[in-house]
């Protein structure tokens, strides 16, 4: 019943296409560079760690042909979507293997796993969290799908539930593309661990009911000081976490922490296609000629952050700058 | 242009299916006090200010059989949805009428003419607030599809526009029905008030941008302290926007007020189907055998609230009891 998102097959990297989930379970095998490329843009795969991977092996695919140079090939994928920092990370990590005279694909192997045993090793610390905290609410999709292997968000529960948690997850179905509902929904249901999809709506009415225990999300992009990027959505629910003392908790392994950015300010979040929110699938949603506006991503403030599930302990956002390796590839 | 949610239509009610909105105007006529209340169930009239002229009718419709007596043709009614407080109040003034002996069509005319021109007087009284503030976030649909016609949040936006306000109107797609996509935005359309749809996920991230300068929304129910039911996502709303500093009104005509209850943990919240949750007309949105939960309300404690925009003047929580009518019918 493991979940893998994307791996290496024979040449060309294999990955579950993410817009088709759940209705149908289609393999992608990209041969390029700009396949990967068009596959990010497009959501194919998504969730932040997941497209550093694919990044990475973007690169391997590109040094793997004559006709590209690393920048080129970089300056390709780094312009496919601006808020994950992972997306960079594992750009620029291929990137230097290259550029020096190192084996890409090595490279790229080597980053992914390192991605997948960062969040096994989230998994194990946030495990605990939710042994007495058992009813969860997470918005977007944060698990396998996003991450490779294991997840962000969905690691630690995971490992509650081994370990004996009575897991309960609040799936926020999390419009416009629904990756609560599609992917999170689907991948509790394979590990047979007990959810209820809700509007995203309704997450507040069960914050405040008492119903909802703990709150853990994924990110895309975490500043200096805390400050984070996560799915359109995350804000709010974290301001009512807040306002109801219910722990909010983010989880993301080291190539998400961006030393670049002093705080939030420093973030862009990426404006979507109006589409996306005014049709899904055959349905349209609103009147003809409708404006609709798409900010995929929303920054919450680190005052809203209870703590980090790194791959190297819980950390609270005071003690971030303490706890953190020095230095990020980058 | 303007937009009537119902109508009295030679011994029929007639009024505009908004299950069907916008993708096509479709006008029932109703015969029989079943097929209102089965309007009402199924939300093929919605809004609690509309349900109650609905009920009103649906009373006559009853007294104009011999069949039914004045306390069958109410319970009927009043077993179709249990949130609005307008619902009961359009039942009770038109069975009040028919019990003692007066013309139960009558009693619905006056009530549904008493609805209208009290939902006209809150958009005089509430028009200069947007006037300064014309970036306006609203949730759900609160407009004359909701309350006959003008609307209750929507009225006040009408007048600003007349006002000379340059209104811009944030509308959230309101899932999982999607009133916001399909019923404000069709409304806004067709009064030329500039808008644009947005996931429910991404209001947080205008309010905090400073996007937005103030919020409207309508209740379905309003308690003595000023706690007050709507639909769900209503309370993540009031709880984001007092957070940034947005001032956040609620407008609704004294049907909605509800004596009986002293606060909001006597306002029962309705729990529709999950199926709402799980497609889209044609379209699944999560794994087959998921689980949702599908509370259609959520409840707003008083303090979120700026101030009530009332057939009577706007006014602040604290002010409710002293500015409200003395005895309402119930």
């Amino acid at each position: 019943m493991r979940v893998r998102a994307l791996w290496w097959d024979d040449g060309r990297l294999a990955l579950l296409d993410q817009r088709l989930l759940p209705a149908r379970e289609v393999v992608l095998r990209l041969r390029s560079v700009g396949e990967v490329a068009r596959a990010i843009r497009t959501m194919q795969v998504r969730g932040a760690p997941a497209i550093g991977v694919a990044a990475a092996y973007g690169m391997a695919l590109a040094a793997a042909r004559g006709r590209w140079t690393p920048s080129r090939a970089a300056a390709l994928l780094r312009a496919t979507r601006p808020t994950a920092n992972d997306l960079f990370v594992g750009i620029e990590t291929v990137r230097a293997a290259w550029s020096s005279g190192g084996d890409p694909l090595a490279a790229a192997d080597e980053y992914a796993r390192r991605i997948i045993e960062e969040c096994r090793r989230i998994g194990e610390a946030g495990g605990d969290l939710f042994v007495e905290r058992p009813n969860v609410l997470t918005h977007c999709n944060a698990g396998a799908l996003a991450t490779v292997e294991w997840g962000t968000a969905l690691a630690p529960l995971r490992v509650a539930r081994d370990r004996g948690a009575k897991l309960f997850v609040y799936v926020d179905e999390t419009r416009p593309l629904l990756q609560g509902s599609r992917l999170t929904a689907w991948e509790l249901a394979r590990e047979r661990i007990p959810y209820a999809v809700i509007a995203d709506n309704a997450a507040g009415h069960y914050l405040k009911s008492g119903a909802i225990d703990a709150v853990i999300v994924g990110a895309d992009r975490i500043a200096r000081n805390g400050d984070f990027a996560n799915k359109i959505g995350t804000y709010e629910k974290a301001v009512v976490a807040r306002e109801n003392g219910v722990p909010f908790y983010v989880a993301a392994p080291w190539s998400t922490f961006d030393d670049a950015a002093a705080d939030g300010t420093s973030i862009p979040v990426e404006e979507r296609d109006p589409s996306e929110v005014l049709a899904i699938g055959r349905e349209r949603l609103a009147p003809a000629g409708s404006q609709a506006r798409n900010p995929a991503f929303d920054v919450t403030p680190s005052r809203y952050v209870t703590a980090f599930v790194t791959p190297d302990g819980v950390v609270r956002p005071t003690e971030l700058r303490r706890r953190r390796p020095v230095t990020r590839s980058r």
